[in-house]
């Protein structure tokens, strides 16, 4: 049996919706998004390096089962989660004829997922959305909480919107194909969620490393379940990021800048764990987080086979940090923990903390 | 004293607003944008003939009151409601570090609200938005009721999002520098108004005609509160256009196809009346509408130098039609008014009808 996680969404222009979490779910896609999303006709958008073997097979799926249903793919990899992709799809699926009763459904990573969901956002106003994660950042992560949105070359995901999907189906049987890089870079977010939220959890990733690794998928679906489990909290508490949900950005101030200098050739979970590290050194230098955070912090990461040291640049990335969407008046802020499991806040009892640039760079000198 | 209505929205994450309206209003915008809407710093957006002179002047005033404001004009015209010019609006607006804490004031039109709208909703995944609208269909329309977006080759308004305003300031002496041509098409609007919801205020527009062209402030004032106060009840009934909103389309669906043949040299509210003589005959031809309707609009059309009779080859419009966002499964749909001030439901209970494209071309040539 899968796992069915509900996702409330306390407003009115949105129902809550399930996230079905299993191996072999995704023979079901059809039945279950006929019954959560129906439509007129599915835009079901794939990057070229997922149309084989989920992308093309999902869609045959949907037009055996009577579905009408347009495949339409897209360029792959962050360099093409751009307004120009976005006027694309979006043209593509006027050309097709697609009306406010269409569905788009997203097949691929969190790029696609991203990408896809930006496109359903706007498209005639929203059409309703549904997520087929493909990776496991988009599976622990990416694939719930309704952010959808573009990059610039000012930054990731500045141009964006929120848009709950009315349907998410988690098959861990096609992370088979995900090249083990991508894995890696996915668990980084699934040891952020248990760094702000939940220390057991974040003991037992370190525990079933080798497992994870190894595709079990026991303890894949534990770990996915988990985190959505984790995520969904928070972001039912705050769907529009206006207080506790900037947690979720741990790591992220200083990731998103690294993935930015990097020009998005560094993976987001690669920057993430970059930047947790960094956040974490911080936090201790700052008097914030809990001494030996930092450590413990790269002994997980190093058992997942990601970064575990901060080489960052802060104050060179300063200017990158400055557009990051925490920012007040300009001023960087950064997600600080207490320890691992639980946020600190800061003296004014917001979730972030602002970030001086000079203290920052200090603490990673010594990381 | 200013009229003040206020628009209830029903839903978590965006407020009810303020429309204050009343001449002079002009003057308190920043007094009453920095309670409504506090902000580090205001994106003032106005198309470059309204620039001056109001943008300039209205920005000077906020910066005269100690509000950061940068002033960002954009090409005028429903020719530059473009992705690509909303696509610079923010790479500009990222270019000037504005934040999530920005807020965008839209000073302009109908096209300005639109695009500027469309900007405040997809930056950083939405920031506040207050508008100043400077025509007349922008004030008794198209500022109430959240819709924002941007043309495409395929038909007007096709990419956009909903992004309820915190504030809308609207001072009809700024209609002493609009073409009299605009101030007709605004009134097509207000028409369509009495013609779906109020009889009364249909008559009294036509009683006014000659007071409302020569811009009597009382005329002017009485009109826009009436027309924002009805739009407003419909608003607040169904945001999202799920149902009843659909009546605001009388007239459109023609209206729309014939603007986008034009390639919007075709001032809206022309093409709206024309749509509503159209879609008037055609609901008398249908035996939906009430004999006369068609007749009655034409007067009234005709007393503010609207056109009052139609031309439009249906049949020619069908394809722009099938991408009117009300179509379902590719279908056009079309509301049709039971008599002056009111709408008929179709056998289902619906608010707009399939459109019978050969019998509308029938009812088209006879009008």
């Amino acid at each position: 049996m899968p796992t069915r996680l509900h996702v409330d969404v306390p407003h009115a222009h949105a129902r809550g919706y399930d996230v079905i979490i299993g191996s072999g779910t995704l023979e079901d896609v059809p039945a279950r998004v006929a019954a959560a999303a129906p439509a007129a006709v599915y835009a079901l958008i794939t990057p070229d390096d997922v149309v084989e073997p989920w992308g093309r097979r999902l869609a045959a799926a949907m037009l055996a089962s009577g579905l009408p249903t347009e495949l339409i793919t897209t360029q792959p990899g962050e360099a093409h989660k751009t307004r120009d992709e976005w006027a694309r799809l979006t043209d593509r699926m006027l050309e097709l004829g697609c009306g406010r009763d269409c569905c788009v459904i997203a097949v691929g990573g969190g790029v696609t997922g991203d990408l896809a969901g930006f496109v359903a956002a706007t498209y005639m106003r929203g059409v309703s959305f549904v997520q087929v994660p493909t990776s496991l950042l988009a599976m622990v992560d990416a694939c719930v909480g309704g952010k959808t949105g573009v990059d610039t070359a000012y930054g990731k995901n500045l141009i964006g919107a929120f848009h709950t999907p009315r349907l998410v189906v988690i098959d861990p049987h096609v992370l088979s194909t995900l090249p083990l890089r991508e894995l890696r870079a996915g668990l980084a977010e699934a040891v952020k969620h248990g760094a702000i939220l939940d220390e057991a959890y974040f003991d037992w990733i370190e525990a079933h490393a080798d497992a994870i690794l190894a595709l079990d998928d026991a303890a894949l679906e534990q770990l996915i379940a988990r985190s959505v489990e984790l995520k969904a909290g928070i972001v039912m508490d705050d769907v529009f990021e206006h207080g506790r949900r900037a947690i979720l950005n741990f790591g992220h101030t200083v990731g998103h800048a690294l993935e930015l200098r990097a020009a998005y050739a560094l993976p987001h979970g690669f920057a993430v764990a970059e930047g947790m590290i960094a956040e974490a050194a911080l936090g201790e230098r700052a008097g914030v987080t809990e001494a030996g955070t930092q450590a413990r912090m790269a002994r997980v990461l190093a058992a997942l086979g990601l970064p575990a040291s901060a080489s960052a640049d802060i104050t060179g990335l300063l200017e990158s940090m400055r557009l990051d969407k925490k920012s007040r008046a300009g001023r960087p802020r950064v997600v600080l923990l207490e320890r691992v499991g639980s946020v600190a806040r800061d003296a004014d009892g917001a979730w972030t903390h602002e970030l001086n640039a000079e203290a920052a760079q200090h603490a990673i000198d010594g990381a």
